[in-house]
């Protein structure tokens, strides 16, 4: 009997300037194992089981399905076990993870035999926009742009910088997020973005911290969305103190991603005092939940067995 | 006697969808030595020698003495040699390169004693944009943003990647390219750019050659102005033939970029093949000259001796 596993990481889009173009591979993982069985079955642990385990309307096997169905495949039922650390409908990559999962098991069990590049193809499909599934799919920051083929690229991330997501308490639907741009811009802050996706990009390349703060300026959605995600503007001062290089929102948000950088040797009292910090900044927005973590060198993985 | 010596490249903004944003160092040089002396002189060797020779209106000198006089300082009469190898008014940063020899030798004799970041931030003051500026400065594929102070990093070229300038007979006035564009774009247009944009720097940071086509994609100001510079689009199907990588418009045109990128093993075959489909698709178009040269490493040197 085959089983599947699978390990995909949270992704933090938009990083700012790079709206709808690049995502960030966070070291928080859904991990999904599946075998054929008799009848669908899901159990689920870590966070949002209750969602994860649900039975009918799972996206995970919405999407197994729906994926065979267009491939006119028979799919096989699976009894499949989740254990989530990818807080939902927070910004931070849930469905494009489940989404490529979701795709990766149709491949398998209806035996498709689709290489990396259609999986990605056909998740970014599901999903209307490449950029969290590419980033979680190849790790680092991934840039992903639409053509006939998706063109991405993965930039490893550098030594020592870690990412720190806050998350609200109520999510935010990404529907709703999307629905507060307006749909078009001046040329000036065309022009603004264009200097600091090209900025933050190489920054990242090159490991360069410094630049960090100017590169992740945004005119383009940020401003629009904070309404939405009070959080943001709460903790943009946080930029440039306590190791902080960035804040942004996290994709659409209400999440807010803040990059950091380690000092050489560890400083859990540096840690300690941003902590404080984001506590204090949030007090009068609403109560949070603080998550550290490492970035993804690497991307989803997947093993087959038996 | 003191004796300046600088040597400043060429360079091309945009690249496509760099609009405004960045700008690659080429090959070829302005070169200028000067000298106090009891008035002004200036002989010119190379390209363009009547203009660069010309007394009075001469941009070199121009640019010193309003330095100076912005800095309230009294300027010493410069007797000056140039030898020029950057085509004027075709897009190629010939400007840039000439306000930044000015203003470093404004620093030098009016003992302003300016660094490297006070001398590109008055150049890119007075060209009214940073992205040739920078570039010329910093060499390799160099990204500006305005902020406070410019935000610049600079990406080495990668090996063997070179550059193929195509050059009308006709120079168009930047500030004519410069109203052609709309005020303000769509969100799928934006959205387009900052993909492009970031793949193309990510493509340039780690050599990969095969993004570049798809990476130089632009809907800001290539199709806008290829009414003014008619090369671009009868050039632009040689990308991805004869070891072209890109085709775009250098600068605010009217000449254009072709990147290659050179087999490991010298092969002037392929560029007499490249020459010839060149010189027949720009045939229905006008008269042009090709000129060919490296990407540089290095940007603009300076050298003070006595």
């Amino acid at each position: 009997m085959k089983t599947v596993q699978l390990r995909l990481p949270a992704t933090s889009a938009n990083l700012g300037p790079g709206f709808d173009a690049m995502a960030l591979a966070i070291e928080l993982y859904l991990e999904v194992e599946a075998v054929a069985a008799p009848r669908f079955s899901i159990v689920a642990s870590g966070r949002d089981q209750s969602v994860c385990g649900a039975l009918p309307r799972n996206l995970l096997i919405e999407t197994y399905e729906s994926v065979l169905a267009a491939e006119q495949r028979q799919g096989v039922p699976l009894e499949i076990r989740v254990r989530n650390g990818i807080p939902l409908g927070m910004g931070c990559g849930s469905s494009a993870a489940v989404r490529l999962a979701g795709v990766a098991l149709a491949s398998v069990f209806g035996d498709l035999g689709w290489g990396a590049a259609q999986i990605v193809e056909r998740a970014a499909q599901l999903e209307g926009h490449p950029d969290n599934v590419a980033a979680c799919w190849h790790g680092g920051l991934t840039i992903a742009a639409n053509a006939q083929q998706l063109a991405i690229v993965s930039i490893p991330p550098p030594p020592r910088w870690r990412a720190l997501l806050v998350l609200p308490e109520t999510p935010v639907p990404t529907a709703k997020a999307r629905g507060m741009l307006p749909q078009s811009y001046g040329r000036q802050d065309v022009v603004m973005s264009l200097q600091c996706v090209a900025l933050l990009t190489a920054a990242f390349a090159q490991g360069r911290a410094d630049l960090m703060h100017l590169a992740t300026r945004d005119r383009l959605h940020q401003p629009y969305r904070a309404q939405l995600c009070p959080l943001l503007p709460a903790l943009l001062p946080l930029a440039g103190t306590h190791g902080v290089m960035s804040v942004t929102l996290s994709g659409a948000g209400p999440s807010v991603m803040l990059l950091t950088k380690e000092p050489e040797h560890g400083n859990g009292t540096r840690e300690e005092a941003l902590k404080g910090a984001i506590l204090e900044l949030a007090r009068p927005v609403c109560p949070i939940e603080i998550l550290p973590a490492g970035l993804c060198r690497e991307g989803a993985t997947m093993s087959l067995a038996g």
